[in-house]
């Protein structure tokens, strides 16, 4: 098992109150966290655990991971010169990153279900677009609160959100104590306001919630925004150094329409744009063809996709995300859900599982997509998806505290043979006991400490007749890739 | 919503103390369901849902399901004429039939992650056949332990199990409360001897455990058994009424070798041995093909398949069960795990949600394999393949009283707007409140009432070294389809 050792006194964001930093002497410290087996990557990004590891976390940040034996006789002090605001002993526990959501709708959570086994035109056109065209600022506000509730219990600690009314998601996110990269999506039906709008958002809310906020541009997709305003975004991302978060190839059958079209794929679009020259998520992916490898690999910016592989099975689409591939781009994948009015669920540990699973189906190799590619998915390459590559993503001294605990004790985890092999195919989402975002527990013990199911849901379900009413015969927009 | 109105007062297995009919007189149930929303099926075996059902239990069975209020003030005495020795308030919870997991091997929960990643040829070759080898008697009691825990937690409470020390495992099942269909296996290298125990294990162990062990004849599968051993198994299947469960073309490579070596497939040569005219339950079956359909069509016996979808992915095999085909000729298809070994897990519930995905992605069809008729596979269909059709797998008077209560209350299962969708592709294993057996409760409020998984797994880990090693170089059997 790999086990690389972490620095033990990395502290490249110590605060004024560590000046003094001799043990016994130094500030308490706000969370300490013990006992736990870490999930470290090596040098090599390799993954490895660690056995019996004490996570200190001063201001945020991870400021140090050790190994070995910690005094635990006197709680508030459970070794000479460790004490913190903050005690959690994680026995029977594994710490590891936060998962990331890199691409959802988090309000979407309102319409779980109401659209079932059906082709994606007919969910768009029939149900999802209709019922949009009802939807006030308090559906997003409730949808939102119960998406964040439904991954803190998930152990996600971050999420890629692209929809309306978003400033409504941030003043969520910001309550709900996650992290969150926010795009207020448009359409080029909108005219140039939903652009500007788009931007305006993006400047806005920049940085907020104490950092835990950065923003996207979020244009649509190649089937619902023009080459002009493809091109446009792509300037404006450039200019004010942001990501662009959007859809693009999402299946075959869109790639196909494109090329008979357009004579270009969705990925050709995305190139002539100027998009693959900005740092850009795309969500899906799954008609990327063999003749888009080489536009990608030609790419400036820092490209992403994110794979969502639970709809596509529901769908019953003919191909998955071409992770092989991407990776011998280099280009990371993450790991995504979508909304839940598609994929059912905002459960990115079975997006784990189902990349794996997935990826060894469709290629044909049981050896690919190992346990420990998985989670190197849902750890790195889910926060590079986000452009958080450098913040969050690995247990590291200087990283963001973005950390959760996954108790393995349970009959469905045991005996433990290859952890990570554990943690991706045994363990489930619900295995997740404590979730932390910026050094601050936001459910301790399965126990949401910011959000209150109960009243969201009683709201919820009272604002329901008029959300899902279809009887206008509107909708906001037309599925016609 | 169909919802079918249940007869709310038939008791056709009514015992001597219910003779005295007449409310308020009426000798006290076992156990009452209160305020649930119960899982049931109409004449033509339609799922529907009862809003405020109340299911009454006595001896083992259930004996009457009704909707409307019931009185709760007083809790020994739930509604007039209604009492009970246990009454559990249900509210905010689907009563559903207990799951079924069709084919598994329940010990091999002990080699859980120990063969990751790897064909199945290596898989069973290097890793599972020659640990195999060391196995003792206390290693397959303690491995029963552990997966009738995993399993009573994920809402099972039946099994079909397939393996050796098939005593242990009957002595196990019967301590943990669950109901199986037990089957020892054999070889045809072990000689005569191999088939007689598993004939003496079936005679010997039918209908014990008050009647919640039942018993097969378990020949390994086409590659391992001899064409005269599966003939002399269909003879002794037919004079003492015994259901034979076997693996049989579990992918298509063994069909293929199978074609190639002997000119039939595996179906071919069951039904040459007249393995299909006893009532048979084929594990997989991903490699039948479509000379086999009229093969099955033409079996006299209760055919079924056992289908575990999780694993075929790991391995990377090209198909899966082929659902469609096997409903036009009325072949019912269960749910299945195979053991923890390949499949991680013994999750029914996620077995569940992945028949669905991998039906509507094999078959390209979106609108294949609905939540309801995911449903339908999870009940009644798995119950007629462990050959209880009559006995469980629906909530109706009469049935055994195997029911498993649903929280469906938490974020990630709400909204509810297709009760169905929500169970089956937003609901988890671990959503599972309490499972009871012939109307037992055997985990109340998630709880285990009849295993100590601590205590189980300390004694398998102590085991362990000894179990896993591979120095001797001898495997029991080889994979050499």
């Amino acid at each position: 098992m790999t086990s690389p050792e972490p620095t033990p006194d990395a502290t490249p964001n110590a605060s004024a109150d560590d000046r003094a930093n001799s043990p016994g002497t130094k500030a308490p410290a706000d969370l300490i966290i013990t006992r736990c087996t870490a999930l470290v990557h090596d040098d090599h990004e390799q993954i490895g655990f660690v056995e019996d590891a004490t996570i200190v976390v001063r201001a945020g940040r991870i400021e140090t991971i050790t190994t070995g034996s910690v005094d635990l006789s006197a709680a508030d002090h459970p070794a000479p010169g460790l004490s913190a605001a903050e005690h959690i002993d994680a026995r029977g526990q594994v710490a590891m990153p936060g998962l990331v959501n890199c691409h959802t709708h988090t309000p979407m959570v309102t319409l779980r279900g109401i659209a079932e086994d059906l082709p994606i035109e007919e969910w768009f056109n029939d149900f999802v677009w209709p019922i949009e065209s009802n939807l006030q600022e308090k559906d997003v506000e409730l949808g939102a609160r119960l998406a964040c509730a439904e991954m803190i219990r998930g152990g996600v600690t971050c999420f890629a959100d692209h929809y309306f009314s978003m400033d409504t998601v941030a003043a969520v996110t910001a309550e709900s104590g996650m992290r969150a990269n926010l795009g207020q999506a448009f359409f080029s039906s909108q005219g140039a306001e939903g652009r500007e709008q788009s931007l305006d958002f993006a400047l806005r809310h920049r940085d907020t919630a104490d950092g835990r906020i950065t923003t996207s541009l979020a244009p649509h997709a190649p089937y619902t925004v023009e080459d002009a305003d493809l091109a446009a975004a792509a300037q404006l991302a450039r200019e004010h150094g942001l990501l662009v978060h959007i859809h693009a190839s999402e299946n075959r059958d869109q790639a196909d329409t494109s090329l008979a079209r357009h004579g270009r794929t969705p990925i050709e679009v995305l190139a002539d744009a100027g998009l693959l020259d900005t740092d850009l998520l795309i969500a899906h992916g799954t008609g990327i063809m063999e003749r888009d490898l080489p536009v990608l690999a030609r790419a400036t910016g820092r490209i992403a996709v994110a794979g969502a592989p639970r709809g596509y099975l529901k769908f019953a689409w003919p191909t998955t995300t071409p992770v092989r591939a991407l990776r011998e781009l280099g280009i990371p994948v993450g790991l995504a859900t979508d909304g839940a009015a598609s994929n059912s669920s905002l459960d990115v540990w079975e997006s784990m599982a189902l990349t794996a699973l997935v990826q060894k189906f469709t290629e044909g190799d049981p050896r690919w997509l190992t346990s420990r590619q998985a989670l190197h998915h849902a750890t790195l390459q889910s926060a590079r998806a986000v452009g958080l590559g450098e913040e969050i993503g690995s247990l590291a001294p200087g990283r963001r505290a973005d950390i959760i605990l996954v108790d393995v004790s349970g009959p469905h985890t045991q005996p433990v043979h290859d952890l990570a092999a554990t943690l991706v195919h045994s363990a489930r989402s619900g295995d997740v006991r404590t979730t932390i975002v910026d050094g601050r527990v936001i459910m301790r013990d399965r126990e949401l400490l910011t959000l209150d199911v109960p009243a969201i849901v009683r709201e919820m379900n009272e604002r329901m007749p008029a959300l899902i009413d279809r009887s206008h015969g509107k909708r906001i927009q037309d599925y016609d890739t």
